[in-house]
Parts: structure tokens; C-alpha cells; sequence
């Protein structure tokens, strides 16, 4: 595409005060190398659903299908369950575009410290399914409130759907540096993970040259936090991912600072990119919230848009500003806000701080 | 009990290294005050398993039941998948014996370095489901091997199973810093999570006086990680505490020292002791396996059967040996061999040297 449609989601919360800055970012990046994007701003937030009833105005996924992309600040406010903010807006995205990969790299940044004592420098991704397994959204109960109730939750895993994901780890793990770690708990999720494992170690077979191995999640999530620097992707159902993304992003210095990517690799559908962190109302309002998670999923998007040259330099700035010290904001040790972290990256691209 | 009888299953690779001079030791401090353990010492384990093909023979588990405790060390061995040789022995266990708490302190060790940077000083406990949930071990497939194959797993929660639970937890807490943190994932099951949020908020009503709060899995696991001296108990699902006690066991500074309890607290049943560790093929026959998570869970035998003065004894006695470096094993960064860290701790209670 030259000239993506790109919809915006800031969200609630810290979204609204990352979002736009890096979108201006973005665009100017763009606009000086002569690709113009077309931005699509929506509303769609907490305020919007106390207002109207609704996350998602009718006629919105339609409307969303008409891009290329979407990027995503934050969902979750405390006036609303959960349940109902991301079940309503972040999980019917996922699920009605069918990104079924949602990808999460995770790397140590220069100028932030590591909180392991022995961090050696790492990069990884967590590529985590997105649309089955553990999320089905399938269960119910039977005596509700009374002493015998019980509720069942059941995870629901096609073959279809697990070896699309599965070919997608190995095929970026053939791209990166060849191993792939697959998530399972086989010894006591014996239908769900021993299934899993199968379908891994036929999908193994079509990449003799990437490095295969599967870990149970308890000691995958203890290998992880002791080295991240031993992985390279790591393959992994979407509840299972959901908590190694998050361990991986504190090991990086913050979750402020991870993206990720909720993509249909196929593109005739949009796929979003959003910070791996929520809309932290601790902080809302303060201006200190890092924009290095929203810049990074803009870093991905672009990627995936066909920007590869533009996704690079980004990354490249990103790196660059906080090296400097000057994008460090205090998750990360610093003391820069949103504002400079975002100036600091303009800097360092060259492109005339907005 | 004065006399407490005591099944002992060393089970397989390391298990078998650190089990027997853990059960002298204990055998020994209890000699010194008075009481006559009765040992019976079963010869459970994957070579029976391969003999024999069971892990559990005719009538073990009535046999089990003359029981007061049972102190376990490890299982799992690459010749079975775990699949079988967990499930047939330590889940069988867990289960007839509704062993319903699994109970997982975790704290720093003096004389051992902790793996975060700025780690303060921790002491929390992990309790955790283990009769129902996750584990439940319900589900199945159809189209077998075909495209189109469709592979279910179902957790099962009962209101009776999830109070109980969390009754004990809260309990617990009420003698500790007055602290529950439950791990939740309401946002994306929507129907267990909510379900176990909805118990908790119920029994928290009955401890006015003990904190309560609720965290999603994959924010808990990060929290923890960060800084795991800001949890005192958490309660959690069978899946989720899994993952979160083996977390916390990297952050003691090895997964060999973290123990565990397989609890029934009403008695008539036999509770199980067993460190949170596994077979540990890799070192197996080196000499090397730290016996603090053995030693350790033997004190929460100890607990169990009554006898808190010689638990509160053997936790002294083993945290001076490490904090003198005599117990301190290579995993923990040390030199010490199991043989001389048992040595070492019995030193410091006192008794003679086995
Ligand atoms: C071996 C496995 C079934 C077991 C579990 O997950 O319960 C183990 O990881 C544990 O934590 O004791
Ligand atoms: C909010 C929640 C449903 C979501 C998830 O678990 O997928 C979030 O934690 C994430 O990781 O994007």
C-alpha cells in the first residue's frame, strides 16, 4: 500500500495521552517519504459505552474492515467490568477479523536496566493464538448461588487452528535465529496440551532447520524469568502467551514499554497493533506515561503494511531516544515525560518535532 | 499423634537422592525429643512403573490410607511421558485423598542471592486448588488425525470446591499479614474466573479483617516477578497456582529449595509433602540435588502432624546452614553436595551426623 487506511483507537485511559502523539509521530514519518495514510479516528472507549450502551457503534466492524490497520492505545476503565470493556471491544476485533496470531516481541532496550541481577541482553517473541483454546468464551452454570453450584469454562482447539499458528512461530523462527519453544502443560491438560504437542511435532517436520522443543508453562514461565536470553520464538496458546508476554514485557524494565500485534497474516482483513499494557488509570492524567509500547506497535504495523524501510527507522529511533536518556520515562527509570520521550524520537529521525 | 506414621515414595532421578537422608534427619530430631515416627518406605517410581506397569500397585492407595502423612520426592522420568507417570501417581494421590490445598511457601534464603536486582526480602505463600478446576481432566476429541479435528478440555468448578479454598486461604492470611491477593482471569473466562471472583468476594465478607483483592493472572505474574515482597497469600485455581509457585521458586534463587504441601486439612485422610521440583534427569546420579525443597517440606509435615516445635526447629536449623554457605548447593550458588548439606543443617539442630 502506499497509502494505508490506518483506524485509531486511542481507547481509554493512558491510550488517549499516548495515541495521538505517536500517531502525529507516524505520519510525519510517512508524509516525508511521501506516503500519505489515511487516519480514521474513533471514539470507541468507556465514555462512549456509558453514553450510548455500546463499545462498538453499529455498523463499526464493517466500517473497521475498510482499512488496512488499527491501531489500539487502551481498553479498561474502572467504572466497567473487564469482562464487558474487553470482551465487547479488544476480544470482538481479535475475533471478528480472524488475527489469529497475536505477536509480541520482547527485547532489553538500551538505557533501561534490567531487573535480573544477570539479565543478559535478549530478544524474543511470543507468538500467542488468538481467536480458540483457552479464550473460546464457551461454558455456563447449574444452580447459580447455590451450595452445589457448579460453572464450567471450556477451551475449545481445532486443528486448524492450532497448526496455522504453529507454521506461523516456525516460519519467524526460520527468519530469526531458528528455535521455537512451544508452551504445553500435557501432564495435566491431557486432552487440550497432548493434542497441542501432536500437532507441533507434525508441523516440526516441515522445518528440519528450526530447532524444536515444547516445556511444560510452569517451568517455561521459570526458564523464562531466570533467562529470556535462552529463547528465540516461543509458540503458545492464547491464555498460556497471555501470561509469558507479561513476564517477558517486566523483563524488558516495564510493560509500558512491549507491543504487539493482533494480525491476520492473510491482510485481506485488518489486523491491530496495541501496547501490551491497560489503560493504568493509576497514572491516567499525569503525562508520564511511556508511548514506547504504543511506538513499537506502530513499529509492527508499519511491518505489516508493506513499511519495512519506515518500521526499521522507527525502531532505530525508538532505541536510539532512549539510549539517550531522554524517552526513559519513570517505569523505565527515567524521568522523561510522554511528551519529550515522543520529542526525543523525533530528534533522532530528523523529521521536524511536532 | 506422638507416633506418626509416614509413607515414604522417593520416587524417581533426584527424588531418590535427597529423600532418604531427609527421612534420617527428620527421624533423628524427632528421636532426640521423644517421638517414634513409623516409616513405611514404598518403592513407587517409573522402574516399578516399567516392571510392573503401575505406578501404584493393588490395594496402594488403602494402603496409603493407614497413613498420617506422606512425604513424596520426585516423579517423572524420560522414558514415560509425563502425562502418565504424573497423572498415574502424584494427581491419583492429590485427588482420592482430596488433598484440596496445595500449599507453596515461598521466601527469600539467607545466604542465597536472589535473582531480581533490587530484591527485598519475601515471604508469601502460594495456595492453590488442587482437586478441581483446570485439572479436571475432562474433555476429548473428534475427527481423530483429520483436518477438521476438534480437541475439548473443560474446567470444572464447584461453589463447595472454590470456598473451600478460598476459606483457608483467607484463614491463613488471618494468622499471617492479613493479605489475600486471588488470581483471577474474568476478563477472558468468563465464566470460571467470574464465578471464582463472585466466591471470593462472598468469603471475604466473613474476614473484615483481612485485606482481599483481586488480580488477572497475567498482571499477578508480572506483579510477582517485580516484586514478589508485596504478596503475603495467593489464592488461585490449580492451573494458576501452578504457574505462580514455580515463579516465586525462581525468585527464592532456585527451584530446588521451594517446598510443597498436598493438604487435607480435616486429617481423616493422609496430606502429602513434596518439593516443588521435579525428577531433574539432568543431575541425577551427580550428587548435586539441593535437599532444602525436601528439607523444607518436611517441615510442613511436621506442621501438619502436630509437631509445630520441631518444624519451627528443622525451618532454624536449615536456613542457618545456608546462611553459613554449608547447605548452600551449586544451584543456589554454592558448592555443597546434598549429602553435606543435610550434614550441615543436622549440625545446627544438634544431632548427631548421619
Ligand atoms: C507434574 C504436574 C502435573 C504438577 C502440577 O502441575 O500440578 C507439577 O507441575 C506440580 O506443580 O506439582
Ligand atoms: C484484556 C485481556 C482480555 C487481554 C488478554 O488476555 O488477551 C489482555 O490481557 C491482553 O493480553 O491483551
Amino acid at each position: 500500500t502506499t497509502s494505508p487506511r490506518i483506524a485509531v483507537i486511542a481507547g481509554d485511559g493512558i491510550g488517549r495521552e499516548v495515541v495521538p502523539p505517536v500517531v502525529e509521530l507516524v505520519d510525519t514519518l510517512l508524509r516525508h517519504d511521501g506516503v500519505t495514510a489515511r487516519w480514521t479516528t474513533l471514539d470507541w472507549s468507556t465514555e462512549r459505552y456509558l453514553a450510548t450502551g455500546e463499545y462498538i457503534p453499529p455498523g463499526g466492524l464493517e466500517l473497521l474492515a475498510g482499512h488496512d490497520a488499527i491501531l489500539l492505545g487502551a481498553v479498561g476503565d474502572p467504572r466497567v467490568p473487564d469482562a464487558v470493556s474487553l470482551g465487547d471491544l479488544l476480544l470482538r476485533i481479535r475475533r471478528h477479523f480472524d488475527q489469529f496470531v497475536n505477536l509480541r516481541p520482547l527485547s532489553s532496550l538500551p538505557g533501561v536496566t534490567m531487573p535480573l541481577r544477570d539479565g543478559a541482553p535478549f530478544d524474543l517473541v511470543v507468538v500467542r493464538e488468538n481467536t480458540e483454546g483457552e479464550y473460546a468464551d464457551i461454558g455456563g452454570r447449574v444452580h447459580a448461588g447455590r451450595p452445589q453450584e457448579v460453572v464450567v469454562q471450556t477451551s475449545v482447539f481445532t486443528r486448524a487452528g492450532v497448526e496455522r499458528l504453529l507454521r506461523f512461530s516456525f516460519q519467524l523462527a526460520a527468519r530469526r535465529r531458528g528455535v521455537v519453544t512451544s508452551a504445553t502443560k500435557s501432564n495435566a491438560l491431557r486432552h487440550s496440551m497432548v493434542f497441542w504437542e501432536e500437532v507441533a511435532a507434525d508441523v516440526a517436520k516441515d522445518f528440519p532447520g528450526v530447532e524444536y522443543r515444547h516445556v511444560h508453562i510452569d517451568a517455561l514461565a521459570a526458564a523464562l524469568v531466570r533467562d529470556p536470553s535462552r529463547f528465540d520464538v516461543i509458540a503458545s496458546s492464547n491464555l498460556f502467551g497471555d501470561i509469558l508476554a507479561d513476564l517477558g514485557a517486566v523483563l524488558m524494565g516495564s510493560i509500558g514499554a512491549a507491543p504487539s500485534g493482533n494480525i491476520n497474516p492473510d491482510r485481506s482483513q485488518p489486523s491491530m497493533f496495541e501496547p501490551v499494557h491497560g489503560s493504568a488509570p493509576d497514572i491516567v492524567g499525569r503525562g508520564i506515561a511511556s508511548p514506547v509500547g504504543q511506538l513499537l506497535s506502530a513499529v509492527l504495523m508499519l511491518d505489516h503494511l508493506g513499511l519495512a524501510d519506515q518500521a526499521r527507522r522507527l525502531d532505530g529511533a525508538v532505541r536510539a531516544a532512549l539510549a539517550s536518556g531522554d524517552a526513559v520515562t519513570p517505569d523505565l527509570g527515567g524521568t522523561a515525560d510522554t511528551g519529550g520521550a515522543c520529542r526525543a524520537v523525533a530528534r533522532v529521525l530528523g523529521a521536524p518535532v511536532p
